[in-house]
């Protein structure tokens, strides 16, 4: 079925089926001017937006509507987690190319509605228009967290041990083996390509963090992880010593950059779209931390480095060798 | 200059300055995973989001900037006046081809900061990255609103009569003289053009309504005011009396019409981009309101109709004749 069949306000409320999850305090969803709703009261709002465009950030032939709609709410998810909240509502903004069918775009709300579920969140409203050329999707998402367990960027200490809650570079792996259509033949490849097509956001995990004491500061890695612990270290005016050996790479990574001849710590480094936090904890507590995380997630957290006198970003590897090294993640826009 | 020389991070740099406008209760604005912000407990909470495409809602060669950012912060602001509310915060995402200048986005800005300014809503996010082709502008606005004074498309009432605050019809003339490259030479045309491209968010007007006895519903004629008058039928399950001679269409539409044989109340109907409110008010309380709301703002609100039993739209001419119309405006998919 074509949009030109049902138009606007058709395609509408086919979508707004299933998008109300949660519906106490709810006053006006989707179909009115705006949505209106309760916010609780003494509690930080959150609210961040990702826009996503095709031929920028997917080609609309190589991926499904579902993995497509299931990441535009993911990385924005990520985000909150990043800040320790809770997720709340969400407002999808779509604008639609004429040859692009129904079916896709529902397969779309389909995705975007997996997560929203999975984490308890309205879709409360959004926009629909038309786009010339190219599919554009853009997400906002509302959150909420009380004040004391809010987790900045600027808030990292000289001596906190600096954490990352998974794998790094697996997404940027999974990237390359579609840009070059290289075919997921083996598990390894396989699970690289999800990292990238259907990244998890860390939400139960980062309300976790924020909620220990001793957790500092947190960013999700989007741009990379030599980029987003530089907007920490940039925002909380401090220096970072990261240590080779202890970047987390997947098993997977290492098949993948064997087969390829790359540097896995280079992926990690330079990669993006992990959507794994990295947080900061004071030493005293991080012990204990890490010891709460691991039985509540039976996943560990990985030690990456530690939080320095303001200076510069440092990698030591095994050897004691020490490399200076500059966030180098994606920046749409500059020359690499 | 180019955004290859600055990046994404120092666009992002340039672009924060003067974004803050209203900094008590912010506590994190640009600059981190999230905006962080307390709301007033108590309030509703109100959130809206428009997208706007370039070849779709402009065309970058034939708009300035700083117009284009107007409008789009415009767009947002007047669905937050037609729910009574006041608007608080905005998050701006932009989606940029490689051939746009560094200016030609900081005048974008200009545009969406002189409203912000005027109406005190601070600008706390969004997100930057690149487009292939079209330039691409979402704009996301929060706002909060009393309960008891929250105005909703459903609670129109037997017997209400319906006003607008503005002309209607204005905006879509202003279209068809861009479209049709009429140079606009007379002080009428231009004020058409200005309609179509500077419109003005009826904030204050909303609020004003909001706050009195016996406003009911109100929408925002974005879509068209057949449109529009019809998502109020819709919504409250009622029936529509339009007067054709209360239409209110401007002398500055007249002339156009006159010059280019269109009729000024199918324009008024069908057009669009207006942003006037449309509210219904109790037939015991619009006396009162309407003048106090001509004391205040020292503009008339114009008494178009009235709300029936559940039923049909008709318009009702001079003589009596008795026209059902339908909602016909804008809709971006369905064939006309």
């Amino acid at each position: 079925m074509k949009l030109k069949d049902i138009g606007e306000f058709g395609f509408i409320e086919k979508i707004s089926q299933g998008c109300l999850i949660r519906p106490d305090h709810i006053i006006k969803a989707i179909g009115d001017d705006a949505a209106a709703f309760y916010t609780d009261s003494g509690l930080v709002s959150l609210v961040t937006t990702d826009l996503l465009v095709e031929r920028v950030h997917f080609l609309r032939d190589a991926t499904t509507g579902f993995n497509l709609g299931y990441k535009s709410m993911a990385v924005n998810l990520s985000d909150i987690a990043a800040m320790g909240g809770i997720a709340r509502e969400a407002f999808v903004s779509i604008a639609i190319p004429k040859d692009c069918s129904t079916d896709f775009l529902e397969d779309v709300y389909r995705g975007i509605k997996d997560l929203a579920l999975e984490f308890n969140v309205n879709i409360l409203g959004g926009d629909t228009t038309l786009s010339m050329v190219d599919l554009i999707i853009n997400i906002s998402v509302t959150g909420s967290v009380r004040m004391e367990e809010l987790l900045l960027r600027n808030a990292a200490k000289r001596g906190d041990i600096i954490f990352s809650t998974g794998f790094v570079g697996d997404s940027r792996a999974g990237l390359y083996l579609i840009q070059n259509n290289i075919p997921t033949d083996s598990k390894e490849l396989k699970a690289l390509f999800n990292s990238h097509i259907l990244p998890r956001p860390f939400l139960h995990e980062g309300r976790f963090l924020a909620a220990q004491d001793g957790v500092h500061a947190a960013i999700d890695v989007s741009d990379g992880l030599s980029s987003d612990i530089g907007h920490i270290a940039k925002e909380s005016n401090v220096g970072v010593h990261l240590f080779t050996e202890k970047i987390p790479v997947s098993k997977n990574l290492i098949y993948f950059c064997k087969q390829y001849n790359f540097n896995p710590v280079k992926f990690a480094l330079a990669g993006g779209e992990d959507y794994t936090l990295l947080c900061t904890i004071s030493p005293d507590k991080s012990v204990e931390v890490t010891r709460k995380y691991l039985k509540t997630f039976n996943n560990p957290l990985y030690p990456i480095g530690e939080i320095t006198d303001p200076g510069k970003m440092v990698i030591i590897d095994s050897s004691g060798r020490v490399k200076e090294f500059k966030p180098k993640g994606w920046d749409h826009f500059k020359l690499k």
